[in-house]
């Protein structure tokens, strides 16, 4: 086959073009392929690189002669704050270190601001007829489900190459009180890999906002995940915002999900100390404080800033060769096509693809019938709905290599055959 | 000094009286002790019985094969549920195994009730004009805390040597359909000690309540919590209320807070079957999965039930001392004396000491100036206001026995002072 526009192919090439993709589909059906590129875990070859920890801490007691054993310390383990303060670029005032998920600190970040309101509120969101959230897409399902689950609605706004569309977000924002806050994965982001720049977050922590408390969720779950030396630096969204004199708009959270052990990491949230206060006043009612033998463990397996950047290259070792697998399989089998866009990002765990309009669902069934399991076509788009049908979110850290250039093989396939069918349906 | 009852005294024995307790108290003052029996805490000593748990889990597998490093499993490690079922009374598919704190799981509860109703609730709680909790007096500071932040009003019953008095509970919720629930440690009481028996968790689990979707807050924090052979066994709360036609009314909680690490231990929650997945529904929009890890740590360190029964008895030989110091202490100062009565616990972690009415809050103030922190006064009642200032809770897990005998020295003294403090204000 040349790899030539199918667009251009004539009716009768078409035609033998699905079929030879219909061929190739069938060949691949004989497999018996059972497969899995849709979430974002970590390897087990990943995991094994933080073995150390099931042995450790060494000891019990903190730096400041804590026993991390009993309760207390609700803003968690002082060194292990100051080493991901170092890392996320804030002061170690800024920032507490909680329990296994970041998501969780999420949660209860949207849930205390519906019951108390934020720290600059006047009252509590719940008190407001409308909330809404500025989702730029595609984006994070888990983000999405959040504020479905807590009926707050959604807005979209285009995620660019250098972070969401900052033009379409201040025009929703700037008359739309009840526009309360915004989501972004600043650094790779879930899935489209991009990295919101320095001049993209000043843009966001300064524009004006109808709602005197809007929020910018700032999700850096991969401010570390680099797939390549240039170890893009994120930007200083809490600086940035403070000059801008919004200092509590940022809310910023990470976690050792995806360093460490992604069900028994530790999870980390900052912003100004005033957010930091509010956090804890309301955390104080339902916890005497985290894991602390935990934020020990993982102090002493890192030691400092250094040993977390040390131990990503390692993870880097082993998942750029499967991010270069998905990238050699989509080129060698879709590029020039016109069928199908996708993102070659720097770090971060996905690779996000745009595959001919209305043809995303038919690609992910068509995987499935081939023993290969995709993400849902849609999931990165709220309430799981892509309008052009176009999206589908590969994950390829998870399996073994080879399996990748199995999958990617199957997505190929699958990608081909459907922007066929759909060319061919008018015939 | 004879132990005659203070009140039968004449004025002016009254007085050498008041004169001999300053000059014993001025004494204490001299001996600059910084002691403390304000909170719950287990000992170093005890800590130590864990110490174990530092170098586990050996290998990353559960019994299933699944990798515990790695996300999912919301509903906690199977054989650590099923260790826990065991004790708790419950099938293993009525219980699931969280983080390290339950008061997190009563938060969540109480907030997933308000946000989006319970299990079988009409309408999300916050959607009621007002909502009440009925809450044993004395009880847990925590719960009550946790009750005024969420704006749930509290309305108070006595706890009896049997549990929370059913003929005042089940009066107070016949009519009330604002009433949504009720707080109750069942098993060696904080911080009465007393022990909820079968007839009445009976009571309290049949009983006509105006509110469809009344909810007995069933915190087990104690139950396996011994201070003597007897091992009293916690009435079997979720048969019972099944029985009665009532099985989504008890949610269940525990933890191993006090069994292994106070910070760093696991905790429990317990219920109807559809209980466990309306908790379950919505705890998947906030976590991914607990931290299996230290599931999986907690497995290898007990093993089974009788592990963890034969790990309470370590602990037992530890604090019972400690208990039987304050017993004598106070039966050596106070007895007979007509200005104090306080509990025998036969478990748990509390005694609870009624001083003469209008004297806690002095004899807090006392025990203070020379170097004693007891928790403050009223602790144990709504909004921390005991209605009658005679209730100290004390606490004497945590300091080494002979700061336990040194600091109720303080407290005997103190609480004779402020007695004769008082019965001579009127002279």
């Amino acid at each position: 086959m040349s790899s030539s526009e199918l667009s251009a192919l004539s009716p009768a090439d078409l035609t033998t073009f699905v079929a030879t993709q219909r061929t190739a589909y069938d060949a691949l059906k004989a497999k018996e392929l059972k497969l899995d590129l849709t979430r974002g875990k970590p390897s087990a070859a990943q995991l094994d690189l933080s073995e150390e920890l099931l042995s450790l801490p060494n000891g019990h007691t903190s730096a400041a002669g804590t026993d991390v054993r009993n309760y207390g310390g609700l803003e968690g383990l002082p060194e292990l704050r100051e080493i991901f303060a170092e890392l996320l670029g804030v002061e170690p005032s800024q920032i507490i270190a909680g329990g296994n998920a970041s998501l969780t600190l999420m949660s209860n970040t949207l849930i205390n601001a519906l019951l108390h309101g934020a720290v600059d509120s006047e009252r509590p969101w719940s008190q407001e007829e409308t909330i809404k959230f500025v989702c730029p897409v595609p984006g994070y399902d888990r983000h999405f489900a959040l504020l479905e689950s807590l009926g707050i609605e959604m807005v979209t706004v285009p995620m660019t190459d250098d972070g969401p569309d900052p033009v379409a977000t201040a025009a929703l924002v700037k008359d739309d009180p009840s526009i309360k806050g915004m989501w972004i994965v600043p650094t790779y982001a879930n899935p489209a890999g991009s990295v919101c720049t320095q001049e993209v977050a000043a843009a966001l922590t300064s524009m004006p906002t109808a709602a005197p408390d809007f929020k910018i969720f700032w999700d850096n779950a991969y401010a570390l995940h680099h797939l390549t030396a240039a170890e893009t630096k994120s930007a200083d969204v809490l600086s940035l915002a403070t000059a801008a004199g919004n200092p509590h708009r940022p809310v910023i959270f990470a976690s050792t999900s995806k360093i460490t052990f992604a069900g028994s990491g530790v999870a980390f949230l900052a912003g100004s100390v005033d957010t930091i206060a509010w956090y804890l006043k309301h955390l104080s009612k339902s916890s005497i404080g985290p894991d602390k033998v935990n934020h020990l463990r993982h102090v002493q397996f890192f030691k400092d800033a250094a040993g977390v950047r040390a131990h990503m290259d390692k993870h880097r070792a082993i998942i750029a060769p499967k991010f270069a697998e998905v990238q050699r399989a989509l080129t060698d089998g879709l590029e020039g096509r016109g069928i199908a866009e996708w993102t070659k990002p720097a770090g971060g765990y996905f690779v996000s693809l745009d595959v001919l309009d209305g043809t995303a669902s038919r690609v992910v069934e068509l995987a499935k019938g081939v023993g290969v399991a995709l993400t849902p076509a849609g999931a990165s788009f709220p309430h799981g709905d892509d309008p052009r049908d176009r999206n589908i979110r590969l994950a390829p850290t998870m399996p073994p290599l080879s399996e990748v250039a199995a999958a990617m093989e199957v997505v190929v396939t699958c990608v081909l055959l459907a922007a066929g069918e759909k060319l061919t349906s008018g015939l």
